[in-house]
This record gives structure tokens, C-alpha cells and sequence, in this order.
């Protein structure tokens, strides 16, 4: 049934096929100003899905967007979270809120979250973005209808490569086993995923013969001829004892010419003049300055916000926004991606990709060198077989390297970490990409804030952090070559500042002291590193505790504490989080009386650590202590540093609650 | 190939099929003989595949007992770790070790651990426990073979409910992908699993068909015809470009009457006289005594050591081992299925298993009731789709309840209780059964030693781990029918003391105080309880923060320093992880100044969040403070009460370290 009026049981509208084209034309159209107003996003998939979303909400599903909370409605779940500006277009063209609101999309505080979030958005049935739950969640849903007796439907939308994710599976059986006839599984079979044709990566075809195999009814169809969906859909309803699969055969990118069937458009959006090139290939007449000014005027009110919340200094000590003090960008994962390009020759090492592997730069082993090709398996979205794939080649010689966005290289595959690579002891070595809020517009679900007290608890496991890329490169080589087993190495995404040189001290499992010594034309000159085990205290007024990029705002929270207050500050670069070096700790709150920890993690990943290595060093004498970190929430969508200033993590922040405890100290 | 000789590059024997079945039985009886004398273990599945393991050690695959890491042999991973028996005894009959060995089974320090651990053990291949991983190290270990141009063979047992875990299914895709016909796979297809039969449990069948929708060569077999197993092997030996799965349709306890077909043996073991009848039924003559003796007398040797290691007093304080002080003992978990039997009528209250149903006691929802299976649905090994199911449900409004052990609860669906649970903070229950090393004899896969650093840091989660079975119910009551959102709750496998009764004062996110005030005739009756918020100082010496079942033996504790010592105890009972209660942590260390954490957990779980109160709480003076819990290492098989011994976690433990901290505190 179409959208209805659930109070009066009427039909709101009813579309014919030829209006539902027009609808799905229009919606690629704002579809793709919502990806042009964010700047990032995923515009292939959200192409390849649009006919069959026109079709669902306008036409297909049971639902009153003046009411979507109404029990008899049709359950829509979107597995494929990062198709959400589909999602949104398609609530949007149902009814639920204005079109211009999808502009906000990826917006820090707009409810239009890179992946979508039900508790944000009326509309979404489930929060998702992390591949592979959607259909599990639609399970439940479908059972407790069965359960209750009640009416609705059940669809879940997912991916083709997402069928490489082993929960799906799960699922497919026990929807069978329920005889689940009331949920409606859709396949958006693109043949695309991140790194190339879904063949190519992990080869899950055909779809077809393998859910007939799970006992499910499979229905085929054209993805982008309107008339075969709404069939589709109308012999789905009449299927029963079964679940039933519709895999819908679609183009990535559908609809726009330079898009159509290139693997490069899966998570890139298009520049102004090319979503007004595809306008036009749509025949839809938008006036997309207007749309981008909207989403101008919203930005230019969430930056104000921001700035009026940051703490004021007599200066601007930002990054980059003095004559002096200039530090170069880069993310920290591109020292990961150089360690094993530089390395790569060395013929024990054998590295595995998740679909992600150029954005989190294990690329980098083969890019340049093809024939390593050899040592190279992309195992596709499935961390946690990948995870113990990388195992099974370590417990043959190999030095494994596996890696992933870190929610998933930790918190998808931690059973698999604890039992076969830490109780096993094997020579694997996990990168952990994309650590921290600083991820930005994809938003919670690929921010990891938890990973340190998920990795270091971990038996047989040493944990890293380091402060930028250089830093990145040099304690991979360490924990790759010169490390027997399992090591966990946390990157960020974003450029961050490049604050150590090849020739600073550096020791695995040993802390670095940074001390600030006075402005320089280059930010990182201006500072002075030693190895914990070598320094001498310097009589600093306060200790500040961090790693990865963290570390760098720690050093702009020390230049900033010694211009405006004079104040000297001990920076400890924990970049080796396990083993914990205790000793450094135990050292500065002795001699500094004053510790902060500062971490872009969920509050107490370091913090925690830290105090206990206070308190178990039994000095005698009362310490004062604050962590800076994020507060036990989960992270939002917005521009990188955005975010590191809304969730108070700058060394604005740092500074300010630095000169607080020193103050209250001193009383 | 047979047993070889890899210096000479000679076969050692040569088993005819007649041979085989023979060892076969002798197999059989010294694997029934090893789980009598260990008291607990997997009778049923090391039976079902015993021919199949007879026939791959002793004539198909080509290795060496005397040179076990040779690079050319075929490679076994068992994933099924729990029929780690029976890999023992195929690996005495192929002469790694001598038979009698195999009576140290799951027996403390003996290297013949619950489930199978290739650090303590040559022969064995990969450590495992946690289902549905081995056939993914498989992958990589025939990877490797293909990649350096190994001739050796790739073999993986698996068993059929283990085919509903979804990381089977990932690796069943990867190794058709990379066309392993270097890999042969293994069901031992005996149609039952813990809660019944796999076809009602959540059914895979038939398996062949998925297995070549995925890809696979498929072979099946009656996995008790001697002839047909070796047959099924060489067939499987000619077959190319793609990996092989052979079904082998078994009996579960096969061999001995009373076990065949019975899903109560799959955890349960022969007493004496059983174990008689099944020698006289294998007509295989071995004297059982003698190897009991054999068993008992490393036992012996056991017990002593771990005596010796105890800290001593003036008395005997353990257990029931007074005329006074008595404590009935009583499983937690137990209290999680009463609060289901009793509270199960609320409609709202859907509960899912996850074969391990009446292990956890959830099956106290319908034992009683079966009325109640309408709201009941059994997932499986599936923990990860199992998590989200209940999240759908949770999603249309039911309150959820999910569990299985802990480390497959928290560890194995981590990213589903972060994204699909938490993230959008449905009403899901997970109950984390087997917290700690009291678990026992199964082993470290199955000991949750890591759950409070996973789930404490998951926003929107609560966490509870009750002392004991009463205040389980309890609290079980308020955070499933008064608290909404998610909440994780750790329960104990081993009985452990009754310590409060119905009336003790008990409120969620606030700790109790208890403190011990003379020798009783019952145990619970010495001690006093106040509600943390309404207790007034006296000046006691020390506090001890502890939760589960490790509150009792502070409370033991308490017990021996005010008899041996007149040290006055403060007992935090932190029942609740999560809320922490801060406040009370903060007046104990301005109070006490002297404070101790003990848990059941890696060291740190409750010890890191007591240190950063504390030092958050910033009162101004040094607190003497340590911890206690198990050092960052994996668990071991052996007595529950043994291994509370050997981690050094007992009431004795903590008074020698309460003593210690108070001494060095007076100087």
C-alpha cells in the first residue's frame, strides 16, 4: 500500500508508474545536491538504490509520515547505512520533512548523520553502519509481527558486497527457520564495493542459487525498470512459508553518465559543476545555489556555535594561524601505508585487505609494487574471518598484517582477536584505522572511541598510538619486524600535525617527554623530546598524558600555557599504550604533582590507566588529576576538526582545564 | 600418507582398514577413560568423530610425532576445540605422546586443556574453543601452502550447529574464491547440539547444498564405515579448483549404547561403572583403576602445589570448613533463571537462546511454562545475529533478553551490542554467563576474563555483576521490567556462597557497604549491609572494592583480618559497573585512605575505575591502594575452586595483601 493517512485509513496518493520515474529522477537530483552541500558521501550506491526507494515509500510500503510511529506500518531497515541520503530523499519525498532539510546531511547537529541514527530522524526504523546487522534486526521485527499478529511487512535493503559479512547468513537461516514470510529482503546488486567489482574482492555470486540454499524464495529483477520492481515487490507479497529475497540487478551510479559503473564514485561526491552536469542528464530543473546557500547559512550557524564554545586566549593559537609556529598535515595511517610500502620486499610479510584498503593505506604494499602482489588477499567485508585468515598465514611463518576502520578491526572481530590471535600468540598484526571522532562526517558507527579497552585487555597483545606519521612509519617497523606477535596500531584519518622527525627518540614501550622551549618559525622545532627513561625533570608545573594525534594538541596546550600563564608543561607521548609505561607516569606525578590525560577515545582509555599507575606507584604525597576525552557518548557527524572542538578535545580545552587544576592546586 | 619418519622420509606403519577399526574402539575407550578421570568434558562429539580422527592421524594425513612443526606435514585445525579429547587421543595413538597423558585432561598445568591449546601441546595445530573459527585459519594456513608452493594438505573438523556460526560462511566464500583444493573440510554431521536436535535448534540442513551454492566440491559419507571415510578422503584428494567439503553423517556417542543419540551427552561424562559398560560394548580391554589411580595421583600432585601457595593463618577460614560461619552455595546464573521463571508471565519479555540455554539458565523462562515458548526463540550458535534479533524485537517494543557465555556475549558480538544495541539504544538484556576463572575445567575460550573493559565502555550500556544468586534475581528484576535500554549483566558458572538475603538493602548504580561483626553460625548472618549512601563511617582500616561472586570472599576476608589481625573491613559490594558509583569510592578513600580492589576479571576492570575516582575525587590526600585480579593473562583448565586458588583471587589472598598495605601504610 502507498503512503497513507493512518487516522482516517485513506490513501494520501496514489502514483502511477510514469510519476514514480519522474519522483526518482527528482529525488537523484536532491540526492546529489545533499552529496554536493556535504562535501563527502557515498553517491554511487545511493544512485544504484534510488528507483527502488522511489518505489517503496512512494508506492510499495505501508506507512503515514504524519505518524511514523504507527504499529501497522511497513518496516523499512536500511543495512546499507551509508546509502542514507537515499533514505533521507526518500522520507523527504514521502512527507516526513521538508526536501531542503536532507541539505544538512553530514551536518554537525542536523539529525542527518553520514549514517542515519533512528533517534535523530522519525523515519529511520534502526541506526545502522556497521554492514552486515540490518537483516538480523528485520528478523526480529518480522518475528515479533508473527509474535503479535500483526500485519506489517518487513524490507531490508542491503548490499552485494555486504553478503561477504557472515552475520548475513545467520540471518538468512534463521529467517528460514522461521518461515519468515512477511520479511522482504532486497539486494542492490551494483557488482561494486570500495575496491573494485565484488568478483574481483570476494566473489559472492551468484546471490541466487546461495538464498534458494538457505530456503528463502529469490526473485530476480531490473533494478531501474520501475514496472519490474513494483511486479517485484506485488509477487513478493504473494510468496509464502518462506522469506524472500528480491535481487535487484542496478548500476552503481545509475543516472549520471560519468558516474555509471565506476567503483571510484562509491564514497566521492560531485563538485558543483558536475551535479549541475547531472541535473541536466536527469531533465530535473533545481536550483542547486539556492540549495547550497540553505546549506550554507546552516554550517555558517553550527561554526558560530562552535566558536563561541571554545575557550579564549589572547591570541589565535590554531593550527596554522600565526606567521610562526606552521605545521605540515598529514594523516597519521599514511606512516602505516609507508612503513609497508618501503618495507614490502621483505618476503615473511603477507597483508590482507577488508575492502578498505586504500583509505586506510595498506595499499601502500602493493601500489607501487605490483608483484606483491603475490603476498596480498583482499578478503572483503569480513573482518572476522580475515582476521583469523591473517592467523592462519601467521601460524605458517607469515608476518600477518590485516587492517580495517577500527570499530571493526577491533569491535567486530574481538572474540577472533582474543581466541585465535592473542590465546593462539600468533604474529598478527592489526591496523586499527580511523580511531577518534576526528573520522568526521561518516559519523558514530566508524568512529572508534572504544578500541583501547578493547584491544589492551587483551592478553598477548601490544597496543599503539602514535603522534603522527613519521612517528606511524617508525613504531610499525618496530612492532612489524623486530615485535614477534600480535600488535594492535591505532590510526587517525584525518591530516594531522607532523610533530617529530625521523631522528627523535624513539623506544617501543618507552614513553617520549616533550618539553616546549619558545616559538619558532616551524611548530615542531619549537619543542624539545626526550626518552621518559633519559630525562631529567625540569621542575614543570603540570604533566599532560596523551597519543596519536592528540599529542600534538597537548604541544599547542603547552606553547599556549607558556605564552599566556607561563605555565611549564611536561608532555608524555604515551604512544605505546601496551606495554603501559608506568614508570614515566609514576616520575611526573612525583615531580609535577599535576597530571591530565587527554585522549580522543571514550574518557579513561588512557586515563584510567594512567591513575591506577598513580596510585599502585604509592608516592605519599595527593596528586591533583583530570582526563580530558569524550564522555562516554558516541560521536556525531560534522568536518573533522569540527568535531574535535565540539567534543571539547582541542589544546583550547586542554589549556583551559590545565590552568584551572594549577590554579586550584596552587590554593 | 600415512605416519612418517621425515628424516628418512620413511612410513612408520601402514594401517589396514581391519587395523583402523580396531584402534578406533581402543581410541574410544582411553577417550571415555580420559573424561571419567577428568569429571567433565564432551562425551557425546568425541565419540561421533572418532573414526574419522582414527582414520586422518593414523593413515590419511602425512606427519611425524617426532618432528612436529616439520613445514611438509598436513595440517589438522579442529574447530570444534570442545572434542579436544578426542584430537588427544589421535594424537597418542599416532605416538606424540604416551596414552596415559590423556588422563590429565582438563586437569590444572597438565597441557591437555578443556579446549585445545597449541602452546602447551605439539601436535596441535591451532588453540580454539570459540566455534567457527577454525575453517578461517584453515584459509590462511592453505593460503600459505599455495602461496610458497607447499605440497601439504589443509584439513578442518567442523560440526553441524557450528555451521549456523556466520564466520563459517565467510570463510566457506573465501576459500572457493582463492580455489583451495588444498583445503579439505570436515562435518562430523551428528544432528545434535547442546539444546537439541540442529534441524529444531535453528536447522542448517541440508548442508551439501549450501556448501555447493558456496562453491565447494561435496563428498558425503557415513562417517562410522571405515572403508567409506578412507574412500571419501582419496576421492577428495583427486578433486581440483575448488576446496572439498566432506559430510560425514555420524551418531553422537557412537559406540556406546546408553550415549547414542542422546543431546544430553554432549557435556556430560561416564561416571565408573558407565564407563565399564562402554569398555565391555567396545570389547576393549583396559584396567580403568589403574588409570584413574594414574590421574588422581597427578591430581594429587596438583593439590599439593597449589596448598603450598596459599598464604596460611592460625585457622582454617575456607569454606564450610568451621563448626560456625556455614554458606549455602548457589550458581548466580541461578538467580537470572529464577527471575525469569518467576517475572516470565510479562507479555512484554521475549527471551532468545543461543544453545547454551539451560547452561545459563534462561531456559528458567519456559522450563516450567511452556506456554511461554510463543515468546521464545532459540538462535543458535549465533551470537552475533542473535544480538541484533533481539534488538529488533526490543525495536517493536519487547523487552529482550539474550545470553550465552560471556566471552562469546561481549566478545563475539561486540559491534552489534555498539552499533545495533547501544548506538540506538534498544531495550536488549544480554546476560554474560560464565564471568572468571571458576568457569573451570572448559578452560580460557571460555572464561570471561575481559567483559567489563568491552561493555563498560559502550555508551548507553548498563552493567551489573550481582555477588550472588539472590541479589541476581534482584537486580535482574529492576534492570529488566523498571530500567529501559540496554544493560549487560555478568553472571558466575560455579556455586559460590549465599551472601545476602531478600531484604538486604539493594538499589541499582548504588554500592553496598558490608561489614563483618562476629562469628555466626551462618556465614551471611555475621555481616552488616547499608545502602553506600546512608552508611556513617567507623573508621575502619581498609576498604575492599570487589563485585559477583568475588564480594564473598572479601567478606571472607573481612572475616580473617578482624580474627587474626582486629583489621576492621570495609566491603564496597559494587554490584553495579556501570553506573559506577564514584561517591562512594571517594568517602571510602577520605574515610579508610586505605583501599583494595578484587576481581574476578583482568586486573584493572574494576581497579583502573576505583584509581580514576579517586584521583577525580581529589581529596587532598595520598591513598594507599592495589589491586588484585588476574595478571593480563588467559585462563586455564582445573577445578573451579583450584583455579580461584592458583590466580591468586581468594579471601586468603586478599588478607595477606590488606595486611601488607595496612603495615606499610602505619610506617
Amino acid at each position: 500500500m502507498p503512503i497513507m493517512d493512518s487516522k482516517k485509513g485513506k490513501i494520501v496518493k496514489e502514483y502511477s508508474i510514469e510519476e514514480l520515474k519522474k519522483q526518482a529522477a527528482e529525488m537523484r537530483a536532491w540526492n546529489l545536491a545533499s552529496l554536493c552541500a556535504a562535501g563527502s558521501g557515498h553517491s554511487g550506491g545511493t544512485l544504484s538504490i534510488m528507483d527502488i526507494t522511489a518505489a517503496l515509500y512512494l508506492k510499495i510500503i505501508n506507512h503515514d509520515p504524519k505518524n511514523p510511529d504507527w504499529d501497522e506500518r511497513d518496516r523499512v531497515i536500511w543495512s546499507t547505512g551509508h546509502k542514507a541520503p537515499a533514505l533521507y530523499t526518500g522520507l523527504a519525498f514521502s512527507g516526513y520533512f521538508g526536501k531542503k532539510e536532507c541539505l544538512k546531511l553530514r551536518k554537525l547537529w542536523g539529525s542527518f548523520e553520514g549514517h542515519p541514527n533512528r533517534l535523530k530522524l522519525k523515519g529511520v526504523e534502526a541506526s545502522s553502519g556497521s554492514l552486515g546487522q540490518g537483516l538480523s534486526i528485520a528478523v526480529g521485527s518480522a518475528i515479533r509481527a508473527k509474535a503479535d499478529k500483526k500485519n506489517y511487512r518487513v524490507f531490508c535493503i542491503m548490499g552485494d558486497g555486504e553478503q561477504q559479512e557472515g552475520q548475513v547468513w545467520e540471518a538468512a537461516l534463521e529467517a528460514a527457520h522461521f518461515k519468515l514470510d512477511n520479511l522482504i529482503g532486497i539486494i542492490d546488486e551494483n557488482q561494486l564495493q570500495i575496491d573494485g567489482f565484488v568478483k574481483d574482492i570476494m566473489n559472492v555470486f551468484p546471490l541466487a542459487d546461495k538464498y534458494r540454499a538457505f530456503g528463502w524464495h529469490v526473485i530476480e529483477t531490473d533494478g531501474h525498470d520501475m514496472a519490474q520492481i513494483v511486479d517485484a515487490f506485488k509477487k513478493a507479497f504473494s510468496l509464502k512459508e518462506k522469506p524472500i529475497m528480491i535481487i535487484a540487478k542496478t548500476v552503481k551510479g545509475k543516472g549520471v553518465s560519468f558516474m555509471e559503473n565506476i567503483a571510484g564514485w562509491h564514497g566521492k561526491v560531485p563538485s558543483i559543476e558536475e551535479t549541475k552536469k547531472a541535473f541536466a542528464e536527469l531533465k530535473v530543473n533545481l536550483n542547486l545555489e539556492e540549495l547550497l546557500d540553505y546549506a550554507q547559512d546552516y554550517q555558517k550557524e553550527v561554526e558560530k556555535k562552535i566558536e563561541k564554545s571554545m575557550p579564549k586566549f589572547s591570541k589565535d593559537y590554531w593550527w596554522n594561524k600565526q606567521a610562526n609556529m606552521k605545521a605540515k598535515m598529514e594523516p597519521t595511517r599514511m606512516g602505516f601505508g609507508n612503513c609497508l610500502q618501503k618495507k614490502g620486499d621483505d618476503k615473511r610479510l603477507f597483508c590482507l585487505g577488508a575492502d578498505t584498503a586504500s583509505s586506510i593505506r595498506i595499499s601502500g604494499f602493493y601500489e607501487k609494487n605490483p608483484e606483491r602482489k603475490e603476498r596480498w588477499c583482499s578478503m572483503g567485508i569480513s573482518e572476522q574471518s580475515g582476521t583469523c585468515v591473517a592467523a592462519g598465514l601467521a601460524k605458517e611463518g607469515k608476518i600477518s598484517v590485516f587492517g580495517t576502520y577500527a570499530t571493526f578491526a577491533s569491535g567486530r572481530a574481538l572474540d577472533q582477536l582474543r581466541t585465535t590471535v592473542c590465546y593462539n600468540n600468533y604474529n598478527v598484526k592489526i591496523a586499527g584505522a580511523h580511531g577518534g571522532v576526528s573520522v568526521g562526517p561518516d559519523g558514530a558507527t566508524h568512529q572508534a572511541l572504544e578500541d583501547f579497552f578493547q584491544t589492551c585487555s587483551l592478553p598477548n597483545m601490544k597496543v599503539i598510538a602514535p603522534a603522527d606519521s613519521i612517528e606511524t612509519e617508525r613504531l610499525c617497523n618496530t612492532c612489524f619486524f623486530e615485535i614477534d606477535g600480535p600488535v594492535y596500531a591505532r590510526f587517525a584519518r584525518e591530516a594531522t600535525p607532523i610533530v617529530t622527525t625521523p631522528d627523535t627518540p624513539l623506544k617501543f614501550g618507552t614513553a617520549n617527554i616533550i618539553r616546549y622551549k619558545g616559538e619558532k618559525e616551524n611548530f615542531a622545532d619549537a619543542f624539545e623530546t626526550t626518552l621518559a627513561t633519559e630525562y631529567k625533570s625540569q621542575g614543570e608545573d603540570i604533566a599532560i598524558v596523551s597519543n596519536g594525534p592528540e599529542t600534538a594538541e597537548a604541544m599547542r596546550a603547552a606553547w599556549i600555557l607558556k605564552e599566556e600563564f607561563g605555565i611549564e608543561t611536561r608532555i608524555i607521548n604515551m604512544h605505546t599504550m601496551k606495554p603501559f609505561d608506568k614508570e614515566t607516569i609514576i616520575k611526573a606525578a612525583k615531580e609535577c604533582g599535576t597530571i591530565l590525560t587527554a585522549e580522543e577515545h571514550q574518557i579513561g582509555g588512557i586515563g584510567n590507566y594512567v591513575a591506577s599507575a598513580i596510585l599502585l606507584g604509592n608516592i605519599g604525597k595527593p596528586v591533583a588529576f583530570d582526563m580530558i576525552g569524550v564522555k562516554d557518548e558516541f560521536g556525531l557527524s560534522g568536518a573533522p576538526w569540527e568535531l574535535v572542538k565540539a567534543f571539547g578535545l582541542t589544546a583550547e580545552h586542554i589549556a583551559e582545564k590545565a590552568k584551572k587544576m594549577i590554579k586550584s592546586a596552587k590554593i
